[in-house]
């Protein structure tokens, strides 16, 4: 059985943005935290709903019909095959949860911002 | 679909205790919150693990060997199968997520606590 995840000392582990960590799981999904900044790439994810939850900080999630703007303590969840593009102006910090073997640049082709397996911390 | 959730906005919509409320899903999953106080009962859920997030305060999960501690921003995630009491000695704020149809009281007969039918806020 694992232990708990404290958010805050999971984040202090790492700096790089754009990087997504595996936290833990529940069932068939992981538990993901990532600090992002920028703009990132418009994608989707065709078979599982992706949950986002600002832990700090604020970002936009780009739909193609509307922006959803978020700061601490809300949390969005895209539905499956929903084109998105998450974008935050300042280093924002993430919480995701993603079915196993979720892409972080969803279904296409991998390109540069890729992270094919993620590290576990 | 649906529209983001705010956490705080949430919890300031209901005062009971022990009695999660549903505010929104990902995939065949539902995002509840509880306010607790006091001792809860035993019991287990066998057939999905159960994520528990510290939004506000702070709770223990007595496990048979154990017991987990968590405060706001700390998750723990109970394996299907094992048995838990969450306790919380003064108001604490919890998200959970739960495979749909999961019942707060666990696998066994439905009691007094049981919420069979979560409200969805």
């Amino acid at each position: 059985m694992s232990g708990k995840i404290n958010l805050a000392e999971k984040f202090a582990g790492f700096t790089a943005q754009w990087t997504p960590k595996i936290v833990g799981e529940i069932d068939d999904y992981d538990i993901k935290l990532a600090r992002i900044e920028g703009p990132f790439e418009w994608h989707a994810h065709a078979e599982a709903d992706e949950l986002f939850l600002v832990v700090e900080g604020e970002m936009d999630l780009e739909l193609r019909d509307r922006t959803v703007s978020l700061v601490q303590g809300e949390i969005f969840v895209v539905p499956k095959g929903v084109e998105h593009k998450p974008v935050a102006s300042a280093e924002c910090k993430i919480l995701m949860l993603e079915r196993k073997g979720t892409v972080n640049t969803g279904d296409g082709a991998p390109g540069a911002r890729t992270v094919a397996a993620p590290e576990r911390i």
